[in-house]
């Protein structure tokens, strides 16, 4: 039998592990609670504990591991795997790839940004297949992305690359979470929606506010419809810098019905003409397991810079 | 002898040839005026004789050439050389690099931005020496940009990336050349400049404006104050996408007392902050022969994919 390779989704709420052949077919999956409150290490624990329960569901154990890679939320260094900041698990700088390693007795260990490992898994099995110049950009609750340049991830010179959440749309704008004001996560992403309606004085959830927009609602219909419109700027702005074919368009929130549409509308019109007319605008193909796949990716891919 | 290679800086007024041993040691040059009025061929035969003179005065000829390398203002596709929009010299659509190569009996051409080939000579000879992730921005009539990234010329799909001056900064904001409306360009250059003192009531050149700003005039020294700012804030979006190593800042207007400095600061207060804390702000280390050594350095770095 050929080794596996695990592929580990981190998020605020749940670790899901799956289990991968050398084909990238799932062959075992464990879902647990991330329980953060419980801290450091109680999490690493319990991913640990999910990376062995999927390897023994499929048969298998740590000493036939090609390796494990992990997505997680959060602002990680590259390629120490170091979580520099990652809210939803109220961490700073805590060193998850050695941490993980050491409970893996020592297997190699990839960790990157949950954003990263869904660019990937878009570029090698979703929307991008094929593509070697992509931005992968999800609007959830919040605004984050990855980068693919040349047919690679690129990260930087330490890991941050793909903030696409923090370009500035406009610098007197509502304060952001990042220390900045009027980065695009303010007015495009799930929870800056929810902020900017609460100014028009609309108190409702995401979807509410979705909701009261189509009902027609003028408040809410002015900010969703900047929201659109601050995620198209600043897509124009990652075209002008980075010239890329495609930008890949993923997260529940702008699966909102015309929210992608009018973000590429306003893209289109702010992008420089000649690199507008290069670019395509698409939805991501993945969800399910795209996380976990691509956190398997970032171990088929990791090219030695990380050991 | 070995072979010699020929950087040429094809600017608005000059042309200006420059001979390279294997060392980018310069062995002979030779500058010729533009003429843009006279119509593409007429250029296109210039730069052709000034490529050939500069070969006959380091004692060689075409049949020697390793390559002619070519850095023009402008949109330029890559790796076709094909120059898409060119306002200083009046071009739309010009083959340059197959025009040029027929004009040289053939031989091997190279053709990219200014901006790219004074990143390369930044990055190889300059400010830049041995880093891998840098941003080149030039701050002179316009703002324009080159990126270095995972240790070399990143140009996006087709030629374009790195063009910094065109990441807008208010959406609201005065018209761009570009199409679009609120781009640095508009604020932070010298023609910007300009432009932003004049709806002040002040008429004045860019230096004119930066003696007022200093003589204490207010509206000037909003209008510094505002350039240097926006420059600033573009920096620190680049500095979220890309997480550069460091950023180069080259070109006269850049260059006036305190516009760096300012730039840097509101910089470091926009960015994410641990991507502020690995990126350093320097001056440019070359000029005079910079574009040519750059547009040499094009030939020598060409990994075959123009060709």
């Amino acid at each position: 039998v050929s080794p596996l390779t695990v592929g580990v989704d981190l998020g605020g709420t749940h670790i899901r592990a799956v289990a991968f052949d050398d084909d990238l077919a799932p062959v075992a999956r464990t879902a647990a609670p991330t329980a953060a409150e419980e801290g450091v290490n109680a999490v690493v624990g319990r991913v640990a504990e999910s990376v062995r329960a999927a390897l023994a569901r499929a048969g298998s154990d740590l000493e036939d591991v090609r390796g494990v890679g992990v997505g997680a939320a959060g602002l990680i260094e590259w390629p120490t795997g170091m979580v520099l900041l990652a809210s939803n698990l109220g961490w700073r700088d805590v060193p998850l790839r050695d941490l993980l390693s050491a409970a893996l007795d020592g297997a190699a260990v990839d960790v990157d940004m949950d954003t990263n490992a869904a660019a990937l898994a878009e570029a090698r099995l979703g929307a991008g297949r094929g593509l070697r110049h992509l931005l992968y950009v999800t609007v959830g609750t919040g605004v984050g992305g990855g980068e693919l340049l040349d047919g690679r991830l690129y990260r930087g010179a330490s890991g941050g690359a793909g903030q696409i959440g923090h370009v500035v749309i406009d610098p007197a704008g509502p304060r952001c979470g990042c220390g900045g004001q009027g980065c695009v996560e303010v007015y495009a992403s799930g929870a800056g929606i929810v902020a900017r309606a609460r100014e028009h004085g609309l108190t409702a959830d995401t979807e509410g506010v979705f909701r009261a927009a189509e009902d027609g609602d003028p408040a809410a219909t002015e900010v969703v419809e900047r929201a659109a419109d601050a995620l198209g700027l600043a897509l124009a702005t990652y075209v002008n810098l980075n010239n890329p074919e495609a930008i890949i368009v993923g997260g529940g929130v702008a699966a909102a019905p015309g929210y992608r549409e009018r973000a590429e509308r306003t893209l289109r019109q702010r992008a420089l003409p000649a690199l507008a007319d290069v670019v395509a605008v698409l939805p991501g193909a993945l969800d399910g397991d795209a996380g976990a796949i691509g956190a398997a990716l970032l171990v088929s891919e990791d090219d030695g810079r990380s050991t």
